[in-house]
């Protein structure tokens, strides 16, 4: 690469982008770790998205109707912390640059959201940004369709690498995104073909071009070094009807010893190399200096924006109050004001009706009469509507032709859904839900994780969450994944056991600011266990005493979702013979874990002996039936010990010893 | 569809795919579940390649050498089913097929491995069969590059619906299989535009010849009815050097009301239409009833490849008797015989150099020694080969210029890395390994929960185990992966303490024939605590007593990993201030727990008070801390209670209290 060439051919850009060059690896050298290469290879790129064409404004980070930019290739993390420290945004001071990858830094390995404004979303696992991106998109294409594009009208950039396009959630998220044309979706592919390992065709000759275009996308491809090419790619994707793919040939590590290597990934920390590259690059100054030239240049790009966003208020000003507060409330998260009489009073109607209905259909209950009162909410499944009850009446479908409705046909891509329900969440102004068996969390992990670690309030509506779902074998019945959402930080696994705790966990889910929700909902039907109307929501504590012992208590049997029928009937079993036993409820461990000790043990009370229930393995289960004073020798716990099996649901259940009367034994046993 | 004009114009053709069609319409019937559609529309392609193209002696299913058929979209399961049952498999008896989807029979709702012969993997989640197959003809092309074509020389076929095209690791496998060239591959496209929501093009407009075409396939586009067309393409598909998509266009549930939507999918059980498609079908039998003629012609196709595998063991009877005797072992699955030796000695000479190594590392020094006299190991990685440290000197890379090869580039690929591992671990004659970070176990969970459920001897090499990975930060900070490995059934969660342990976790990963092993290995280097040689394999024990208390036993710390120095550092605190404390390395749970009770005892015995020090989460050492006579207030964990952050391995550790002081004061608050 002639880096003379490029210095002379246009200087101010080229110091310009040179600034995130050296800035990168200043801040590498510092931290001895971290990825230089691509942000040297990308500085063109970004700057002339940053200088012509990304509508934001650094001094007003959140307004709703800027732009939203997306690193999905995080490990390049030092481009988006140089383009925000230039350009002004007040929390990324140079200090913070100097810190990177330090303790308390916001600027951490990868981008994490929450921690610097500019940051819409937490990258680095590969594949994640891009397939976000599509949520993004789709929650602008939402809400203009519904608000209008007076108040929402923006575009959505992506940075995407070679990992980014290798995992197979890029895939998945392409796909959707070319059939839902979401035309203001713009992807920069860093195309420098080198990955960890080598080269690209090391492994993968996949003509990317020919790709994106078999999913119906608008392709460009240009030299990403020439900011005319780029301008010009970036206005002509900006017109287009479909989502564009702008094919960005770059050089890794430009201008450094390691350019177009594998090595030019990583820590480029050689002080030696480090002082060759500034000098191929004309630039003269110290570590992490930019001459107050440059930087006044960056900080006009910062404050291009203002004009936009000013008109945007006025706009915003001139909606009706009605509309302007409901537009606020949702794009603050807050849970719409009729939700709590709403949900009393389905509550109310249940315990009064005792239906005895799958929680897959409580949840759908709950829904239709959610849905009506929360305009935020955007339903799908991942072709699975049926048997997720997720698309209730009054939604619509949301389709190129329809950008009011609010259901999502999200196709047989659970992970892709997860990733764009994130996206969508982290958009803000709408709330996602979507569904797909328990089982297939597994594929959609990647995504579900990061829900957590960002604390975006989206919920999963996983349904056929045990053995209950019968003859579709063990391919399809969960056993770890309980365990594995209670294992996971800040998610609330929710099981209900009937329609009323289905009803309290969506009222959970829709209030949640900042903790991601999984239900886990039956297949089979189950009666309603609360048939005492309570006004408070119970299943927010997480553990309840559901029904309390007639005689002295000798057990406690705790249970969740279709297991809490179970306990019922051994209850009932047990009390026959003299023995009484509180039934506890236990829907939300993380939520029974979080109430105050007092409370918890008085549902959990030390001296009965102690049984739990759930088809399921006992991992998360040992804290309650071992902790406190419930010794080995005074607790069991009945479930699965292995995979399950293809059967009827009430043979497997029998099969597998989950009934009554073994609850009841288990207790005699202990007794 | 012109039912009529298919039955006219080839008959006997007509009849033997009718024949799939009615079974899998009574046997859906009779189970009052299952999906009928897609084998009525895959019967055509299904009978003409069982019938012209698959190489395969139904008497004799477990011929190394026969072609494999894999069913992707495995929810046809009837499709499988009637097939064996049709050639004669003598395990797939019709009392089986009438007893589908109940207890005990082989005929599962899903396909699943080792239920029955002719079963080559497990399918039901989407996409998995597809990129199962592609580690077939990954284990097809290296034995047969290392052993000539005289003893391995076979086709993988694989019936895929949208399902599998949607979900996001089939483009990971398609891309892998196109780079490396797996001629041998060849996919039949289940084209019927359905799916549950609907038709395909609700939720994907992906033209699928295009894609194909873009990552290095062959593709033919033809009409799934009709016999000459799938020969030919078939035929074609053979000859090219590419792997193949044949595209069918075929119509689900053919013949029935509800063909050609998304009905057709699921349970015909509707007598009437079922008795109306039989008489448009020209079928005058009863239910499972199969006319003698058509059985006939049918047990011909299963008898075809007699000839083929008796030329073919006549082959290999002319091979050597080493060279005989080593490939029945690696077919068989036996671990090398100088494996046990071998493993000794490299434990000896640790202990007797007591390096201090990262683990990652550890498991290379393993490998390095194992790869020379186990050719069956194929090694790998998602594109962190230097990180994950699995690449040995002698192995080669696997690519179509060197089949020898015994590396494989994977790139970044964990989904499609884990299921081809799976593909060649059920081909047979290799044993796979490949690495990424343990934190993108998250992407992998799909297939590494179908390693566990058909039990198929995967290793994954997992390194950065922990926040001890440092700067990346908490996208890459594994803190509840720990826990879902171990809560996986059938799953060898090994986090080995040093070098020696890391050897002793290889010996167990080759030595397994049903299980997968999971080794979380750490990035940062850990002293060697094994300093003293054992012959025997203490890890295969799951925990053991690594250092005795010095004076009266008041506490036992239990540690994993890189912990276990923690935990020493500890005891050395404590036992300074005269508190005799035993360290207990627990390196994996699941073969502790599979130790007798008095083993169990004697290595966590009841008493002293217990810690248990892991930088993950709490959950599955409750069942240590709090069993046995551990009460709540005798017991305590030291850990991560959230996800990690961005910054230097030892601040982490510092920062979230993962110390020995803080191991030792907990110690001394519990006593």
């Amino acid at each position: 690469m002639d880096i003379e060439a490029l210095r002379t051919a246009n200087p101010e850009h080229w110091m310009k982008a040179t600034a995130i060059r050296t800035l990168t690896l200043d801040a590498v050298a510092a931290a001895n770790s971290g990825h230089s290469g691509m942000p040297m290879g990308m500085a063109d790129v970004a700057t002339v998205l940053f200088e012509k064409h990304l509508k934001f404004d650094a001094k007003n980070p959140d307004w709703f109707d800027r732009d939203r930019f997306i690193l999905s290739a995080g490990h390049g993390s030092m481009l988006m912390y140089s383009l925000l420290y230039l350009t002004g945004y007040e929390d990324m001071t140079l200090e913070q640059v100097k810190n990177f990858r330090q303790w308390g830094a916001i600027t951490a390995g990868h981008p994490e959201y929450g921690h610097a404004k500019g940051i819409e979303t937490t990258t680095g696992p590969l594949g994640q940004g891009i397939s976000n991106a599509v949520g993004f998109a789709m929650a602008e294409a939402s809400l203009r369709g519904r608000y209008g594009k007076k108040i929402v009208d923006h575009y959505t950039y992506v940075i995407a690498g070679d990992g980014c396009l290798m995992e197979g959630v890029s895939q998945e998220a392409i796909a959707l995104a070319g059939r839902q044309e979401l035309g203001k979706l713009i992807v920069l592919w860093d195309n420098n073909n080198i990955t960890i390992d080598g080269t690209v065709d090391l492994t993968d000759r996949t003509n990317q071009v020919a790709r994106f275009k078999a999913s119906g996308w608008h392709v460009i491809e240009i030299d990403g070094h020439d900011p005319a090419q780029i301008d010009d790619a970036i206005s002509k994707a900006k017109v287009t009807k479909k989502p564009s793919m702008i094919a960005c040939k770059t050089h890794i590590a430009l201008g450094h010893a390691a350019q177009d290597t594998s090595k030019g990934h990583g820590a480029l920390t050689n002080a030696d190399q480090l002082a060759a590259a500034k000098a191929l690059y004309g630039w003269n100054f110290g570590p992490f200096e930019i001459p107050a030239d440059v930087k006044a240049q960056w900080e006009a790009i910062g404050t291009r924006g203002q004009a936009e966003r000013a008109a945007w208020e006025a706009r915003f000003a001139e909606a009706s109050a009605s509309r302007q507060a409901e537009f606020t409330r949702m794009m603050t998260g807050e849970a719409p004001k009729k939700l709590s009489a709403t949900i009393k009073a389905l509550k109310k109607q249940i315990s009064e009706d005792a239906p005895k209905v799958a929680t897959r259909k409580a949840s759908e209950m709950a829904l239709e009469v959610i849905n009506p009162i929360a305009p935020e909410t955007i339903g799908g499944s991942a072709d699975l509507t049926g048997s997720n009850n997720t698309k209730t009446g009054d939604l619509g479908v949301f389709s190129p032709e329809d950008r009011k409705g609010r259901y999502v046909y999200y196709g047989i891509r659970e992970h892709g859904m997860a990733a764009a329900m994130n996206g969508m969440a982290l958009h803000g102004g709408v709330r996602p839900y979507g569904g797909t068996f328990l089982c297939f969390a597994d594929y959609a992990r990647g995504s579900m994780r990061l829900s957590a670690l960002m604390g975006v309030p989206v919920t999963y509506v996983m349904t056929h969450d045990s053995i209950g779902l019968g003859e579709d074998g063990p391919t399809h019945q969960p056993v770890e994944h309980l365990a594995y959402c209670r294992a996971t930080p800040n998610t609330y696994l929710i099981r209900p056991a009937d329609a009323v705790e289905t009803a309290e966990a969506w009222e959970i889910a829709l209030s949640s600011k900042s903790t991601p929700t999984v239900m886990a909902l039956s297949r089979q039907n189950l009666p309603t266990v609360r048939t005492e109307h309570k006004l408070k929501n119970l299943t927010a504590q997480g553990g309840y005493v559901l029904a309390e012992a007639e005689g002295k208590r000798q057990a406690i049997i705790m249970a969740t979702g279709s297991e809490v029928e179970i306990a019922m009937e051994a209850k009932k079993l047990l009390e026959a013979e003299g023995i009484g036993t509180r039934v506890v409820s236990m829907p939300c461990m993380e939520l029974f874990d979080a109430q105050d000790e007092a409370y918890r043990k008085r549902v959990l009370p030390a001296g009965p002996v102690r049984v739990a229930v759930e088809a399921a393995v006992r991992q998360p289960w040992d804290k309650y039936l071992l902790g406190e004073r419930g010794r080995e020798n005074k607790a069991a716990f009945v479930g699965m010990e292995g995979f399950g099996a293809s059967a009827p649901a009430e043979t497997l259940y029998e099969k597998f010893g989950i009934t009554a009367a073994n609850v009841a034994q288990k207790v005699k046993d202990l007794l």
